[in-house]
């Protein structure tokens, strides 16, 4: 993705002539900015934004890697659906339109609105085997990033619901970018210290059954099949120029695995908020992001992408709302 | 302000049965248990937001302390009054309803909107001479309790315009809390080193014109109109249970004013973003205030306060439009 040396001098004339000391809104004026060379424009358009939520079990959560239980991602599809989930209650207090998506929960759920593209009854236990396929891995690939290019909102946010899938993300991202292991494994929806010392024995051993690996081979042997699908569809909409809302620590993986697939996408990419999850913040290194929000969060679904949707929000009417010295009348610094 | 254990108990309650890991939404959660308790209730009511912007000049300007020059101050309250301004923008964006107070600018400005409680043409040059008289300050103090306890929001924010009010700031916390006076001086709207070397004799001059001051004396001694009416605002709000959303270094400033004079009002502030102003830091630790956004940001008018807005609401939404876990029939942790 490569922008007009016009357009950006064209834009940042447009910012620092808006009636603010120059660079006095920090962070916003950054979004901005991100946001007008995207669009190619000095008057983005941020009217609206879209969550797609991708759900999807993993083996991994038999072998005891989570603090609920399996039954709960398909309890929370239903939770989604009815709109009591807390990306419910986040998006329709900023006016976000929801769309969830059956990756493969092990059981499927029945409802009118769910968007179904399952891969399978969830991934296989990786800590045994391989947790998905060649073909499921291209399969959720060009399915995510179909969901991604063709839903016409010019921001758009991922969430994902998936028990078990923190320690999913800490062997891809262990065996993506070359980290260590053990700082990558986190208490996830809030094990105590021992859970995670269980987790880690369980990820060592899922880690060793595989050497180094190139990253759709990693995706292969440990999913998960709504990680997977995100990514692509992380690719489909930065391709077609839409803000895309980074979440936490889920949602990082998945942009890690779209920007080892397509670096040159990057500039599309907002990192949201830093996740209470240990192993998000090596991860935000390796992406060189910083994210926008540090609020503690370590909820996923989204969640933290629809906060920082307000400031996008606040980015866009910067542009399209505020006056310039000139037109208003006010003096420059001395 | 003081609140029933009992009150305590169910707010913890209703937060912690809610559809995710307990914790998970961290910030959110706080500030959700600090509205329940504020407003004695687990279904608070932040459905609208009311700015009130105050305008004043500050002497200290003409000695040379600020990068732009003192007129931008009536200058901006029309751009205000026009809609033009950041805080017009942000507010626009999020549904917020703006209001601004000329508290006593330079040149008078007519605006049939604008409400004018002005306490003089700017204050005296506090280098030289008290900024103000001891009956302007027990004046400001009783308007902005007015201004803020008569205005029916249940979520207020405040904004300042006045060049030159970070250097009174600077002073103000410098008498207040003791605090040693260099590192709280900083660039403001935008000076370099050399400009903030002058700045900084400038505030030593006027720091030693006088000795240890009561905070009374203080705001006599230094100004200005626009902070002290803030500060009897943010009083006179917090008094009728409104939450304040306190914005960057003017208003926290204001807000170390109030919690002075009204040290039991604590529980009504929310200290809303990390001001790039050097001096905010310290503020933030004297006042115990973690604020919830670093944006970067140090323009003023209240722009820090709007962007925190949205996670007031989505606090609120998480306790009126969550499901519990019993309701949606998901399981709880292991």
């Amino acid at each position: 993705m490569e922008f007009d040396p016009a357009l950006r001098e064209e834009v940042k004339a447009a910012i620092d002539g808006k009636t603010k000391p120059v660079g006095s809104l920090g962070r916003i004026e950054e979004l901005a900015e991100q946001l007008c060379l995207l669009q190619g424009t000095t008057r983005p358009n941020a009217d609206s934004c879209g969550l797609t939520i991708f759900a999807a079990d993993h083996g991994l959560a038999d072998a005891g890697v989570s603090a609920f239980p399996k039954a709960v991602t398909q309890q929370m599809v239903l939770n989604f659906m009815g709109g009591g989930a807390a990306a419910n209650a986040f998006a329709g207090a900023f006016g976000v339109t929801v769309r969830v998506v059956d990756a493969g929960v092990e059981n499927p759920v029945d409802h009118p609105n769910l968007l179904v593209h399952r891969l399978g009854p969830g991934t296989a236990n990786s800590a045994e085997e391989p947790a998905m396929s060649p073909g499921a891995v291209a399969d959720a690939l060009d399915t995510g990033r179909e969901f991604g290019a063709s839903w016409g909102f010019p921001v758009v946010a991922f969430g994902d619901m998936g028990i078990g899938n923190t320690a999913t993300c800490a062997l891809l991202i262990h065996k993506i970018t070359g980290q260590r292991l053990a700082p990558l494994v986190g208490p996830g929806t809030g094990l105590d210290a021992e859970g995670v010392a269980r987790k880690l024995t369980i990820l060592r051993k899922a880690a060793s059954r595989t050497g180094k690996l190139q990253p759709m081979q990693a995706l292969s042997e440990y999913g998960g099949f709504e990680i997977v699908m995100m990514a692509g569809a992380m690719i489909g909409a930065a391709t077609e120029r839409r803000l895309v809302l980074v979440d936490g620590f889920i949602a990082s993986t998945a942009a890690l695995i779209a920007l080892t697939l397509e670096p040159e996408l990057r500039p599309a990419f907002v990192f949201c908020h830093a996740s209470a999850e240990p192993g998000n913040k090596a991860l935000a290194q390796h992406l060189h992001a910083e994210p926008l929000l540090d609020l503690n969060l370590r909820l996923g679904e989204g969640t933290g992408a629809l906060l920082a949707w307000p400031l996008v929000q606040a980015a866009a009417a910067m542009m399209n709302r505020m006056a310039s010295f000139e037109d208003a009348g006010v003096s420059g610094a001395h």
